[in-house]
C-alpha cells in the first residue's frame, strides 16, 4: 500500500499486534466516522449477522475522537491526517487492525459533490487493503442513519451551526436542500439565528429598526459597551461557531417576549421547515396524497435543549401542517455509530455479503 | 520622533531634499488619504487661501496609490506600513517633506468606534512633527466631503462591495447607519446582493425557490456545471469583492425580466434608502417639517454604471417619498481629495490658521 509507505508511523501498532494475533473479533469490523467542522468521532463495531434483528445494546468495540475534518475548513493534509489517524486509533483501541476491517463508512461535512466524494475514496483506497468495502457520504447522511438504524429512508434535519435537509427513498434516491453555509443563505441555523440576533442590535442602535432586549443582553454577554463594538467583536474571529454560541440567549430574549427576538426564531422555523418540505416534495416521501408516512430524524443544538421555544416542536408542527404522515425521530445513538450501521447495511445488500450471514 | 528611528528608511528621501532646500509649496502642503478595503489613496495639496473660493480645478501636487490599509483585513502591522510608506510616496512625489505638512486627513475604513480613531492619531502623532494638524476619520466622512468639497453637511450612502450611510449636521453632530458588513446585515451592498442572487440559485437547483435566470447565467460566468459546486467556489476565497462582483450580472438578468433578480434588486434599494434614511432622520437633516434641502453625496460602484435597472436612481426615488428636500450629488473629485479637502476646512476653523490667510 503506497499509503502506509508515506505515513507508516500511524500504523506501526499493526505490526506488534499481529505477532500477537488474539484479534477481538473473528468475522471483522466495520467502522463509521462522522467527521464534521468541530471534530471528528470514529466508531469500531465487529460485523453483526445480517439474519438477525440488531442487537440492543449495539456492540461498540471502541470509541475514538479527534479534531476538525472539514477539508474546507482546514485544507486537504491536515483533514486527511486527522481522519487516518482517529481511524488507527479506534483499531487499536479494538485490538484489531485493518486486515479485520470489512467495511468503513466515512461520513464528512463538506461533500457536496461527486467530485468530492471521489477525491477521498481514491484517497482511502491507498490506506485499506482491497478487500474493504469502502463509502463515502455527507456527514448528514450518516445522521439519518443514527435515527433510522442504518436504513436509508426518510430525512434528516441537521440544524446545529449549520442546517442541512437530507432524504432518501427507499429505492435510494436522494436530495438534499440547504447545507450551503452562512453565505449561501443558511439562515435557519445556529449561526444564520445569531447573526440575525446581532444585526438586530445593529439595526436598533442606528436607527433602522426597533429596540430589542436583544441589545442589552448579547452586549452584557460579550461584555462590550456600545453596538459599535459589535463590528470588531464579529470580524476578530471568523469561527461560525463562536457567533452560533449566541442562540440560547435569542431563545431567552424571545421566552421573555421580545417581539424581534420572536421574529428571528419565527423565521428560522420557516426557513428550516421549508428546507425538509422541498427534500420530501422532491423524493415525493409523503406519497401521492401528501398523507404517507415518513421518518424525520432532527439532530443539532438548535433542534434541542430549549424550554419554553421549542424551536425543534415548531418545525415538525409546520411540517405536519403540509406532510401529517410526518414521524419525528430523535435519535439514542451518535452519527459516528449511524455511518456504521450504513456500513453495515451497504455490505448486507452486496451479494457475495450473504456469506457472512 | 521615535517612529523615525524604527522605520527610517521610509523617509530617508527627506535628507536629500532638505539639503536642496527648494521645497515646491512655501506655505506648506496638506495630506488627503482614502483608505479602503480594495486600495488606499494619498493626494497632496498646496495650502490654499481660507479667505477665497476653491481654485477650479483644484491644485494637486501629487497623488500615490498602495493596497489595503483596512487593519481588519490586513493586521494593524501591514495596515500602517502601507499608510505610512503612501504618505511618504506622495511628500516625494510632490517635492516636500514632513515639515512641509500643515494637516493630514486619513479617512481609513474600519474605524467604528473613538478607540479605533484614537490607537491611529497616537501612531501617527509620532510620524509628524508637532505642529501638524492630524486627523483621523472614517473613509465615508472623505466621500462625504468629495461631494460637498469639504463642508461637513448632509449625508453620504456609499455602496460598493459595501455599505455604509454617513451624516453630519452644520453645527457638528454626526450619525451613520449600516457598515457592518455582510455578518450584520448589509443587504443592500454589491457583497449582499451578490451573496443574495448565489442563495436563489442553490434554492431554485434544491426546491426551495422558484427557477430564475440567474442560475445560467452564474453558472456560465463562473464556468461551473450545476449549482452543488457554488459552495466550493463561494467558500474556496472569502474576498467579499469576488462575490460582490456579480452585480452586473444580477443587474442584467433583472432588465431581462427575471423576477427574482428584480426582487433581490429592489430589496436592495429597500435597504439602501432605510440606512439613509436612519440618518437623515435621526439628525433633523429635513427640518421639523421634513422639507429642508439637504445634499446626498451618492459614491460606489452599486450606484453608478447600471443601464435600464439604475439602483441609484431608484434609490433617490424611494428617499424623495420621505424627504423632498434630498439633493443627489455625484462627486467630481475623489474621496482622497475630499479628506485634503477635510484637513483644509478643519484648520480654517481653528483660530491660529487665520494667520495663514
Amino acid at each position: 500500500m503506497k499509503r502506509r509507505d508515506r505515513n507508516g508511523e500511524i500504523w506501526d501498532f499493526e505490526k506488534e499486534m499481529s505477532s500477537n494475533n488474539h484479534l477481538t473479533s473473528k468475522d471483522g469490523v466495520i467502522l463509521g466516522l462522522d467527521g464534521g467542522t468541530t471534530s471528528t468521532v470514529c466508531i469500531c463495531m465487529p460485523l453483526m449477522s445480517f439474519s438477525q434483528q440488531l442487537p440492543e445494546p449495539l456492540p461498540i468495540l471502541a470509541r475514538a475522537v479527534a479534531g476538525c475534518s472539514n477539508h474546507n475548513s482546514v485544507g486537504e493534509t491536515a483533514a486527511r491526517e486527522t481522519l487516518e489517524q482517529v481511524m488507527a486509533e479506534v483499531l487499536y483501541k479494538s485490538n484489531s487492525n485493518r486486515s479485520a476491517v470489512r467495511a468503513v463508512c466515512l461520513a464528512v461535512s463538506g461533500v457536496n459533490h461527486p467530485t468530492d466524494q471521489q477525491r477521498i475514496m481514491d484517497w482511502l483506497r491507498d490506506i485499506f487493503p482491497k478487500h474493504v468495502k469502502l463509502f463515502v457520504q455527507n456527514d448528514a447522511v450518516a445522521a439519518l442513519a443514527s435515527g433510522t438504524m442504518g436504513k436509508l429512508h426518510g430525512c434528516v434535519l441537521i440544524a446545529g451551526t449549520g442546517t442541512i435537509s437530507y432524504g432518501f427513498t427507499e429505492d435510494g434516491r436522494e436530495a438534499r436542500a440547504a447545507g450551503a453555509g452562512p453565505v449561501l443563505g443558511d439562515w435557519g441555523s445556529g449561526y444564520g439565528i445569531a447573526a440575525q440576533a446581532l444585526t438586530a442590535v445593529v439595526r436598533a442602535h442606528d436607527g433602522r429598526g426597533p429596540q430589542t432586549k436583544l441589545t442589552s443582553s448579547i452586549l452584557d454577554i460579550l461584555n462590550l459597551s456600545s453596538p459599535d463594538e459589535l463590528i470588531g467583536w464579529t470580524y476578530a474571529d471568523p469561527s461560525w461557531a463562536r457567533i452560533a454560541a449566541l442562540v440560547p440567549l435569542v431563545v431567552s430574549c424571545a421566552e421573555a417576549g421580545d417581539q424581534v427576538a420572536n421574529q428571528i426564531l419565527h423565521n428560522s422555523v420557516k426557513d428550516l421547515a421549508e428546507s425538509v418540505k422541498a427534500v420530501v416534495r422532491r423524493l415525493g416521501l409523503c406519497g401521492e396524497d401528501g398523507m404517507d408516512p415518513f421518518p424525520l430524524v432532527m439532530v443539532g443544538g438548535v433542534l434541542e435543549a430549549n424550554k419554553r421555544w421549542d424551536i425543534g416542536n415548531e418545525v415538525i408542527k409546520h411540517i405536519c401542517e403540509s406532510y401529517p404522515g410526518v414521524h419525528p425521530v430523535r435519535p439514542k445513538v451518535e452519527p459516528a455509530v449511524g455511518a456504521a450501521l450504513l456500513a453495515w447495511t451497504f455490505i448486507k445488500k452486496e451479494p457475495e455479503a450473504k456469506t457472512a450471514t
